[in-house]
C-alpha cells in the first residue's frame, strides 16, 4: 500500500490503511494495486504520457521574450513543460492518497482543448453515452437489474427451492405453473420449502425447526461467501462507498476503489450480502457501482485517464446515475448527485448528469425487474387526499426521524471506532457471521424481518383495498358492503385481530431493526444504508397512521375530525404516513433535503405529497443537526481522517490566515529555495531534510518576494532524470528557476533549468485575509495549498490539512484524526 | 440620473440609461430615483447605519500588538471601521450601476453573524416564508393569480361584454346563466358580442366589421393605456426582466430596477399588454414581479437591505418562485433559477428556493385562475404511449427549434439595435400602438391568431377525443362507431374538412406569430417570450403531428409503421408532438436543458415523455449554438453593455493576466498610494487626477510591495468627514494606513489614520497566471478587482471590465460595448 508524506507532517501519523471497513484485512495485500491501478501512471517506466501541448512547444530560445514565451505555454507548470524535449513520466501525476490541484488539472485539460478543439464536447458525451446507452451490455442500468434479480432468487432460495429449476424464484416458479389462481400466486405445487423437500411435510413445529435451520444456514452460507469474497478480491468494496465518493470527488485520490476488482467483487458480494437477510440495503452500493463503471470506461479515453478533475465530471454524472437506477428517480438523482455527493459540479454536468440518469433509468426499465413495468421501486398509488390537520403527526413523525437519525449516527459511529481501536475490528468474518446468525435466529420468526427490506417498504407503503389479503389490511369487513357500495369500500374501518397481529410484529420488527442496523452498518461486506433507514420509518409511520385511522374511526365527532372525517369517508391512508415516516427517517441519518423529497415524489408522481413529505424531511433535518450538524456520510468521512472540506458548512471562526499557516511562531523558518543561487546537492539537501510535499521558490533568501511554486514530486523525478541524461548535471550545477541562466565563470557545470516544472502562478493570501475567505477560496478552487506573504514578502503556506486541522481544533475534535492531505 | 466613473474609463462612453427598453425615454425622470431607491443609503444624512461591530471595537490603543488588532476587527476594511468611533455613512457601499464586491459583502455577513448568531437562519427563513406563506395579502403566487384573472377579463372584453356585470369574463358569465349545457357553455345571452350589443345583430358581414373594430379598438386602448402607464410611472417595467435579474444576481447595481413603483407599474401594464393581444407572454416578467416582491420584503430586514450578497440568495429563490408560480412547476423553477438565472447559488439557497417555490406554487393553486384546479397551466394527459421511430420528426422539430431560435435573436437583437440607434427609438409610444394595431389587424380574421397565446397553446396541446368539438379535431368519424366501439374511438382518423381548414390557418398563424415576436419582443412594455416562443413550437408541431398521423393513416403498410401503427390503433398524437415542438423553439429561444424538461415534465407529469423532450431539446440547443452561442437573454445582457461574466462558457483562450492588465505598455504607471508618505493634499491630487474607483497602498513608491487596496468612494467620504469632525486635520496632515504612525516632528498636523477603510486582504495573482484561471477566480469569488504582481512587486490591476473588454477584443467583438464596471 501507499503511503503518503504529507505537507507538513510534523508528527509520524499512524500507518494504517484508511478504509473504514478495510482497515482491518491487515497485511492483506490489495489486488488491485498491482494489476488494476486506475491512478497508476508513475510506475510504467517510459510509457508515453500524452500530456498533449509538448509536442508543439519549441525548446526555448534565449532571445524570446518573457511574454511571449509565457503566453505561449500558459505560464509554465500548466503545462508541464520541462527543458528536456519530453516531458519526464511522472512529473504533474499524484501519489496515491493525496489531493489533486483542480486549477492544475483544469488548466491541463484546457491546454488540451487548444490543441483540439473539435473533439471537445464529444468524448465527454460519447464517454457519458457509453456509460448509459451500452447499459444493455455492462453498466449501471443492467447491472442494477442483474442485481435485483440474482437478489430476489436467493432470497427466496433461503426458504425453499422450484422443483422445476433451481434457477427460478418463488414468483417465477409458481408462474410457469398453470395450476395458480391469481389469488395463490404465492403457493404452487412446484415450489417447495426446504421442511417439505427434506421431511416430506410443511406443517408442524418440526418442519417448522427444518425450515428456521435451513434459513439460517442460507444466510450464514451467503454472508460468508460475502465477507471472504470482499477480503479475497477487494477490501474497498465493502460499506456504502458514499463516504468514499465524496472523498475521491473532493479532489482526493485512492488507487483501486473504482477498478475493476471493487466493481466485480461488489457486484457479487453485494447480491450475497442482500440475500443473506442482514438489515443493510443495496442502493448506496449501486452508486459506488455506477462510479465504478464510469471510471472504467473514462479508461478507453486519454482525455479521461490523464485528467483527475475531468474524470470527476463523469463521476458526478455516474452517482446521479446510481441513485437513478437505485429508486426510478433520474431528476431525483441528479439534485442527489449536487446536493449530496458531488464537490465541483458544473452546469455542463448537470446537463449530462440529467441525461445519463435518465437513459440509466429506462434502461433499468426495459430489464422489468420488479416485474411491474413500472420505473419505480415502491409504486404507490393513494386515493385519498391528505387534511391540514395531518401535518401535526407527519411533523411528529420528522420528530422521531431525526431522534433516530441523530441516535444511529451517534450509536453506528461509536461501534465503528470500536471496531477500528479494539480487537473486535481484527476479526471481520467472524463478525459478520456472528451478525449474520442472529440476524436471522431473530428475524425468522417475525414474518416482517424474514421479508426484504424493499419487500416490506413495499407493503407498509401499500394502500388497502377491500380484496386486500394482507395482514396489514385485516380490518373488519363492512357489515353491509352491498348495501354502501364501492364508493365506500376504502372508508375507514375499525381494526380486527388480523391488524393487531401485524400492530405487534411490526412493534416488534420496529425495534429489532433500530438495533441491528447500528451494528450492520459498517461491517466488511457491501451495505447500504437507504433501505434499513426508510424500513424504520414505514414501520414507525405505518404504525402511527394506523393509530390515527382508528382514532378518527371511533372519534368522528372530535374536533379534529369534524368536517373532513365523517363515518363512511375514506380520510386516513396509513400507507401515506409510512412513506412521509420512511422520508423522515432517510432524511435524519443522511441529511438530504431536496433530493429526498423529489426521490419521493417520483416514487409516487403525485405533487400532492410534496408537502407532508417536505414538512417531515425539514422537521427531521432540523431535529438531528440539533444534536450534531453531520450526516452519517461525513461522520464516516472523518471517522477515517480523509481531507475533505465540506462545502455545506461555513467556517464562522474570526481567525485569520496568520493564525493558521505554518510555520507557526516559534517554528523554524519556512524552507524555501532561491531562483538562481542554489546548487543541485543544496536543493536535494533541503528536500532531504523535509517532509514537504512542495516549496516555495523566492528571488533571495533576503527579500523573501515570491517567484513560484514547486512540487516535491516534480523536483525529485526532474532531478534524478537530469542527474541520469543531461550531460554533465553534477551536485555543484546550479539549479536555475529563471528564464535565463545568470551568467557563470566557463568552468562552472552547466545549470539544471527547472523552472518548467515551477508553477508560476501560485495561489497567495495576505496574512491579514480571514479565514473564512481563505476556507471559501479552497473549496471553492479546489485549492491543495496556498502562500500567505505579508507586505509582499512570503511569509507561510497553508495547506488544505493546515485548514481541516484548524476547523478540528476549533470545533475542540483532534487534529490529527486529519490522516491525509 | 446617476452616472459612474468606471475603473479605468479611459474614454468617455455614451451617457445614456443602459435599460435597452428604458434607454429611449430621454429625459425623462425616473420617480425612483427620488422615492424608491431601494439601494440607497449614502443620501441618508447621518442615518445610523447598523455595522455590526462597530460598537464592540474600542479604539486602537497604541500597544496593542498587529495580531491581536487584526484578529479582532477581522482584517480591516471587511469590518469596515474606521478610527473615528461611528462608522460613516456611505462607507463600505456602492454607487448605481457598479458592481458589487461580493467577497466583501459575504464577510460583513460572516461578522454580523459573529455578533447574532442565533438569528442566523431564523432571519432567512422568515423571510423567505414572509415572501411564500404571505401570498394571499400581496406577494408572487396571488400577484400571479390575479394577473391570470384580470388578463381573461380584459381579453374577453375585446370580444363583447357580460351583461349581468361587465366584470364578468365570459366564461364566468356564461356560468352564472343557468341556460347553459355544458357543451355550449361558449354561448349564452348574458354574453353579447359588441355587434350585438351596439347594432344589434351578431351576424352578417356589418356586425363582423363592427366586432373587427371594436377589438383593435381595445387593443390599441390597452396597449396605450400600458405603454404610457410603464412611460410615466417605471420606466424599468418594460421588457421580460430576465437579462436584467440575471445581471443583478451577478453582482450588477441597477437602483430601482426591483422597487415598488417597478412592482405596481409592471403588473398593471402586464395585464393590459397581454390583453390587448400582443404576441407576448406574462411569464418572463413574474420572474421580474416575484423578485421586486423578494426585494421589497427584503426591506423589512436590516440584514438583507444593508447587504447586497444575502439579498442576492433572496433574489434566487425568487426567481424560482416566479417560474413556479408561472407554470406551476415548482422543480423546474428551481432548476431554472439554478441553471439559468442565478450566479451564485450556494446550496442552503436550493431547499430554500424550493420550499418557496412549493409553497408559492400551491397558493395558486389555491386561487384557481386556470379554472381546472390544477396546478399546471396546460394540463395535459396523453393516452398512447411513443414509438422509438417518432425519435425522427422530434428531433426534426428540435432543428427547426434551434433554427428558429437562432433566427429569432439575430432578428430581434437586430431590430433592437436599430431602435437604440436610429430614430425609431425616439417614438416608443407611436412604436407600441402601431406593432398593436397590426397585430390586431392581422388576428382577428385568423381564430388561432385571435385567442391568446395560453388557450392556443393549450388547445394544440389538447388530445382529440371523439366527442370535442374543436375545429382541429374536425375528423371524419368512424362510419361504425357502435362496432369498433369504445376501444377505437381515438384510434387515427382520416382529416375532415374542419381539420383542412384548421392546417391552413394554423399554417398562416405560425408565419404571422414568427414574424410579429421579432418587432414585439423588447417594446416599451413588459413582455415575456415563454408563450409566443412556445406558441410557434406548438403549431409547427401540431402540423408536423397531423401530417404523420395521415401518413400513417394512409400508409399502415410502410415499414415504418407496421407492427405499431396498425389500422384502428392510436399511434399518433399530434399534440405531443405540439408539446415537443414548443419545448424545441422554447429552448433553441432561451437555451434552457435541464429545467426546460423538468418544467415540461411537471405539466404533463409523466416520465414516459421525458425522452422525447429530451430529445428535441437537446437537438435544438445543439442546432441554435451552432449559428450563435448566447440566449436571448444572454444577447440583451451585451446588447445593453452590462457587466455580466457568463459563468457557463470556458475561457478559453492563452492569453495571460499581463496580458489583460492595466496599466498596457507604454501607459503612465498605476496610480498607487503610499502606505505613510504621502499628505492628504498629496492623495487628494491623486484622486482628483483619475477616475479610477481604487486605490492600490503600497510600502513605499520604490518598493511597490502591497499592502492592501482602498476604494476611491471610502476615501474620498472619509477625507472629508476628517476635514469637517477631525480636529486638526488639514492638507497638510499625514495619511497614514499603518497600524502605528510613524513618528513625527511635534509640530506637524495630527495624521488622519486610514487603516480601516483599507483592504489588508486584496486578491492578487501574478504576472503568469493564465487568464482562464484569472477568469475562474472572479466567477467563482465574486471580484470585482484583482491586483497583479510580479516577483511580490505590485505590477499592475485587472478589474471585471477589463476581462469583459478583453473577452469581447477575442471574440471579435467592439470592447467598448461593455459600459459598465
Amino acid at each position: 500500500m501507499f503511503f503518503v508524506e504529507n505537507l507538513f507532517l510534523l508528527s509520524p501519523t499512524v500507518m494504517e490503511n484508511p478504509g473504514y471497513c478495510s482497515g482491518s484485512f491487515d497485511g492483506l495485500h490489495h489486488p488491485s494495486d498491482d494489476d488494476d491501478d486506475d491512478d497508476e501512471m508513475v510506475d510504467i517506466a517510459g510509457a508515453t504520457l500524452d500530456f498533449s501541448t509538448t509536442d508543439d512547444v519549441p525548446p526555448l530560445s534565449s532571445g524570446e521574450t518573457s511574454c511571449s514565451r509565457a503566453g505561449m505555454n500558459g505560464g509554465g507548470p500548466k503545462k508541464l513543460v520541462d527543458l528536456l524535449e519530453d516531458p519526464l513520466p511522472g512529473v504533474g501525476t499524484y501519489e496515491d492518497f493525496n489531493t489533486i490541484d483542480w486549477v492544475r488539472e483544469k488548466s491541463k485539460d484546457r491546454d488540451r482543448h487548444r490543441e483540439v478543439p473539435d473533439t471537445k464536447t464529444c468524448f465527454f458525451l460519447f464517454c457519458v453515452l457509453l456509460l448509459a446507452l451500452n447499459a444493455p451490455s455492462s453498466p449501471p442500468g443492467a447491472l442494477a437489474g442483474g442485481i435485483d434479480i440474482a437478489a430476489h432468487w436467493l432470497t427466496d432460495l433461503k426458504g425453499g427451492v422450484c422443483l422445476i429449476g433451481f434457477w427460478f424464484n418463488h414468483e417465477h416458479c409458481c408462474w410457469t405453473s398453470n395450476e395458480t389462481t391469481f389469488q395463490e400466486r404465492d403457493r404452487c405445487p412446484q415450489w417447495q420449502s426446504w421442511a417439505e423437500l427434506i421431511v416430506g411435510n410443511s406443517e408442524g413445529a418440526f418442519a417448522y425447526i427444518v425450515n428456521y435451520l435451513m434459513y439460517i444456514f442460507w444466510a450464514l452460507l451467503f454472508a460468508f461467501l460475502a465477507v471472504i469474497l470482499v477480503r479475497a478480491f477487494a477490501p474497498y468494496a465493502c460499506g456504502s462507498g458514499i463516504p468514499e465518493i465524496k472523498t475521491i470527488l473532493s479532489g482526493f485520490i485512492i488507487r483501486g476503489y473504482l477498478g475493476k476488482w471493487t466493481l466485480i467483487t461488489k457486484t457479487i458480494t453485494l447480491v450475497l450480502a442482500v440475500s443473506s437477510g442482514l438489515s443493510l440495503g443495496k442502493e448506496g452500493p449501486l452508486v459506488h457501482v455506477a462510479c465504478c463503471c464510469a471510471n472504467i470506461l473514462c479508461h478507453l479515453f486519454t482525455k479521461y485517464r490523464k485528467n483527475e478533475a475531468k474524470r470527476r465530471e463523469v463521476l458526478s454524472a455516474a452517482a446521479a446515475v446510481g441513485v437513478s437506477v437505485a429508486f426510478g428517480a433520474p431528476i431525483g438523482g441528479v439534485l442527489f448527485s449536487l446536493e449530496e455527493v458531488s464537490y465541483y459540479f458544473p452546469l455542463k454536468t448537470l446537463w449530462r448528469s440529467f441525461f445519463a440518469a435518465l437513459v440509466a433509468a429506462f434502461t433499468l426499465r426495459s430489464i422489468n425487474p420488479f416485474g411491474n413495468s413500472r420505473l419505480v421501486l415502491f409504486y404507490v398509488e393513494f386515493h385519498a387526499p391528505w387534511h391540514l390537520i395531518e401535518l401535526a403527526p407527519f411533523i411528529l413523525l420528522g420528530i422521531f426521524g431525526g431522534l433516530w437519525g441523530a441516535l444511529f449516527i451517534r450509536a453506528n459511529i461509536a461501534w465503528c471506532r470500536r471496531r477500528k481501536t479494539t480487537r473486535l475490528g481484527h476479526y471481520p468474518v467472524i463478525e459478520v457471521l456472528v451478525v449474520a446468525a442472529l440476524t436471522a435466529l431473530i428475524a425468522y420468526p417475525n414474518s416482517y424481518t424474514r421479508m426484504s427490506g424493499s419487500e416490506l417498504i413495499s407493503e407498509l407503503f401499500n394502500d388497502c383495498s377491500l380484496l386486500d389479503s394482507s395482514q396489514l389490511c385485516g380490518y373488519k369487513q363492512p357489515v353491509n358492503v352491498s348495501e354502501t357500495g364501492v364508493g365506500n369500500s376504502l372508508a375507514d374501518r375499525p381494526a380486527g385481530e388480523g391488524l393487531y397481529t401485524a400492530l405487534w410484529q411490526l412493534a416488534l420488527a420496529l425495534i429489532f431493526k433500530m438495533l441491528i442496523t447500528v451494528i450492520t452498518f459498517g461491517m466488511k461486506v457491501p451495505s447500504g444504508l437507504f433501505i434499513p433507514s426508510m424500513a424504520v420509518g414505514a414501520i414507525a409511520g405505518r404504525l402511527l397512521g394506523v393509530g390515527m385511522e382508528q382514532l378518527a374511526y371511533y372519534n368522528h365527532d372530535w374536533l379534529i375530525f369534524r368536517g373532513w372525517c365523517s363515518p363512511g369517508a375514506d380520510c386516513i391512508t396509513p400507507g401515506l404516513y409510512a412513506m412521509v415516516g420512511a422520508a423522515a427517517c432517510l432524511g435524519g441519518v443522511t441529511r438530504m433535503t431536496v433530493s429526498l423529497v423529489v426521490i419521493m415524489f417520483e416514487l409516487t408522481g403525485g405533487l400532492e405529497y410534496i408537502v407532508p413529505l417536505m414538512a417531515a424531511t425539514m422537521t427531521s433535518k432540523w431535529v438531528a443537526d440539533a444534536f450534531g450538524r453531520e450526516g452519517i456520510y461525513e461522520a464516516h468521512i472523518r471517522l477515517n481522517g480523509y481531507p475533505f472540506l465540506e462545502a455545506k458548512e461555513e467556517f464562522e471562526h474570526s481567525s485569520l490566515a496568520v493564525d493558521v499557516m505554518r510555520p507557526r511562531r516559534g517554528d523554524p523558518a519556512l524552507a524555501v529555495l532561491t531562483q538562481d543561487s542554489m546548487t543541485v546537492e543544496e536543493v536535494e539537501t533541503v528536500v532531504d531534510s523535509t517532509h514537504y510535499s512542495g516549496f516555495p521558490v523566492v528571488v533571495s533568501q533576503e527579500s523573501q518576494r515570491l517567484v513560484g511554486f514547486v512540487l516535491r514530486r516534480d523536483l525529485l523525478i526532474s532531478i534524478d532524470n537530469a542527474r541520469k541524461r543531461q550531460d554533465g548535471v553534477v551536485s555543484t550545477s546550479q539549479v536555475v528557476f529563471t528564464e535565463h541562466a545568470p551568467t557563470q565563470p566557463p568552468e562552472a557545470p552547466p545549470p539544471l533549468r527547472l523552472r518548467g516544472i515551477m508553477d508560476l502562478s501560485p495561489f497567495t493570501v495576505t496574512d491579514h485575509t480571514p479565514m473564512d475567505i481563505t476556507v471559501d477560496i479552497f473549496r471553492k478552487l479546489g485549492l491543495r495549498q496556498c502562500l500567505v506573504t505579508h507586505n509582499g514578502r512570503l511569509l507561510g503556506i497553508i495547506t488544505k490539512k493546515d485548514i481541516l486541522k484548524h476547523m478540528a481544533q476549533i470545533a475542540n475534535r483532534d487534529p490529527d484524526s486529519i490522516l491525509f492531505n
